[in-house]
């Protein structure tokens, strides 16, 4: 508290992300990173971007943008960068987000969207996900200024067809529909292919999951000229250089080396369906995941209790509590060998 | 234009950083960059960084917090960083800056900050440099709620003392003050050491230009913990990783080497020195400058036309089309030969 404060400081709380842990010898698997790193193309890349430290970046970061335009098959003019996809989603929230109408989003998934909400002042309901914990499609057709999901949903993981998110297009054509594909490219399917046909359709990825560059801060939106533009307007406002040569370097570098991506995504869509038979014979619900991540509760087991016992043996899941949700782990694919450690640590846990 | 934007989307323009050209063989001395390049120390930091690429950063950046604060004599809770000093800038307007009176700046100084204001929503007035350009502090004595300024001043480069930082201070003790010192450590004298006595002081710097990392987009601010916390709440529901893992790397590797720091500085303000003398010698009015820029105009000559027949000789200075500025040129203190190429062009040209 402080008599400087502007007014809209005294009701945020921040959203707090998943634990770093500074000791060595952990098993993370609470904030979905991916086990396998990234492309050897990208180190050499930022090595040798090293060289133009001391010169300012390129503001409009156009090689990346570029990039993804040749890899995603769009203009590079309906292509926005930004520090990292949640850097992207603020914008969102400012430039395209902020009417008088409500958003809508799910009751549960990324729990970083009520906090943009609060920092921008967008009004926001939440639509309550069904009894399987899916998206109910029907659940949206009321008033409403926008739509914002996940796809596939985090953190449950289940995944709508393009099909779906094409239904909610045609019976939302004023409405912005924004769709966060942070965990696509583990098994869902991308909405990028509808951008050419709809004008209220926005796509939000990041690089920091099937690229492995957790640790580079490097996100993107794709849609229509008209949505980069008032994206590009608003972060022209506010950080003219929000990617640095080096994040450019190894962002281009990452998309560019597509067997790496094709490689190490299939092994862990693999391990994934090998830690969901496992943890299923355990006798664990586990939601069907499309995301390189499980979400998973034990009949007779707390979630809390559960995550707490994980940790003293150093392994690390994520656990909410949030009710609906309070007896599930988020548990991220590992390698091979993190996943049959994980089970068989479970196995004399349950 | 799209029935989709926010309503603050419709008054942005953004602001227009100086050139970034893409072409080899240019001098470029337009956007106040290092000539001599970050510390070798740098380069290795960021080299053995890359192997944590595949995870999330620290959140917070402690170890870069801490660096800091030793290296400026504050405590770490006192220091906020974050993805250049632009995003420092941003989160300040937001978290610090928007109340009902006024926000005062210098009606001739860093072009971005009505630009944040726009973003925002900041309601300000400018207060006129006076006769000489330099920011008059008995102008300031008005109905105001915050006052922000730039020392040295962009782009005169002109400096005020600590002593007239002091009177603001005193002179306003329930409105803040915001010293943004991007340009501090070319000679001028920080705040910094009025922290622990004002809390109504916060400070803003950059490793763009003394440490030469304008492509590593690192900032900083240093203030006391109740403005720090603003900060942090802002940014904690905006971005919870604003600085990548090499970023952060390079940073604390170029504070801890004081030594090139030092070495580099001292270069550039010698190089300064005898650019101003020669440019005198030359006619033209330099105002005195303790950045790593020069604020020069020509008696017969007019700005916009000596700025492009540089341009025509491969030369890029900055060139604001601005009332009571449009004369003069803004020149970046380059390497001894990139200043003594420059006279001598110059004397051809004039």
């Amino acid at each position: 508290m402080s008599r400087f404060w502007s007014s809209v400081v005294h009701g945020l709380s921040p959203y707090v992300p998943g634990e770093q842990p500074k000791v060595d010898g952990i098993v993370k698997l609470n904030t979905n990173e991916n086990p396998y790193g990234p492309s050897p193309q990208v180190l050499a890349a930022i090595a040798s971007a090293t060289d133009r430290l001391r010169l300012y970046p390129d503001p409009r970061a156009s090689l990346l943008c570029e990039t993804i335009a040749a890899r995603y098959d769009v203009a590079p003019e309906q292509v926005f960068v930004g520090n990292g996809s949640d850097e992207v989603l603020a914008h969102t929230f400012q430039a395209l987000l902020k009417h008088d109408a409500p958003l809508l989003f799910p009751d549960i998934t990324y729990s970083f969207y009520p906090i943009y909400c609060r920092l921008y002042g967008v009004r926001y309901e939440e639509v309550p996900l069904d009894a399987t914990m899916r998206v109910p499609i029907a659940g949206f057709r009321r008033p409403c200024s926008a739509i914002l999901l996940a796809n596939p949903n985090a953190p449950t993981g289940i995944g709508l067809p393009r099909v779906a998110i094409e239904t909610l297009l045609t019976e939302h054509p004023d409405q912005l529909v924004v769709i966060d594909e942070a965990y696509v490219d583990f098994g869902a399917e991308s909405a990028v292919p509808l951008v050419a046909r709809y004008d209220n359709l926005l796509i939000v990825q990041t690089l920091s999951k099937s690229r492995a560059l957790a640790g580079l801060r490097v996100g993107f939106a794709i849609g229509q000229r008209h949505l980069i533009e008032a994206l590009e307007r608003v972060k022209g406002s506010f950080n003219s250089y929000p990617l640095d040569c080096l994040a450019i370097a190894g962002a281009v570098a990452a998309i560019k080396d597509d067997a790496w991506f094709q490689q190490t995504r299939a092994r862990i869509i693999a391990n994934r369906e090998s830690l969901v038979h496992a943890l299923s014979g355990l006798g664990f619900e586990v939601l069907p995941s499309l995301a390189n991540f499980v979400f998973a509760r034990h009949p007779s087991h707390s979630g809390a209790q559960l995550a707490a016992q994980l940790r003293e043996h150093g392994v690390l899941v994520r656990h909410f509590r949030k009710q609906r949700i309070e007896d599930f782990l988020r548990i991220t694919v590992g390698t091979e060998d993190q996943c049959s450690g994980l089970i068989a640590l479970m196995s004399r846990l349950i």
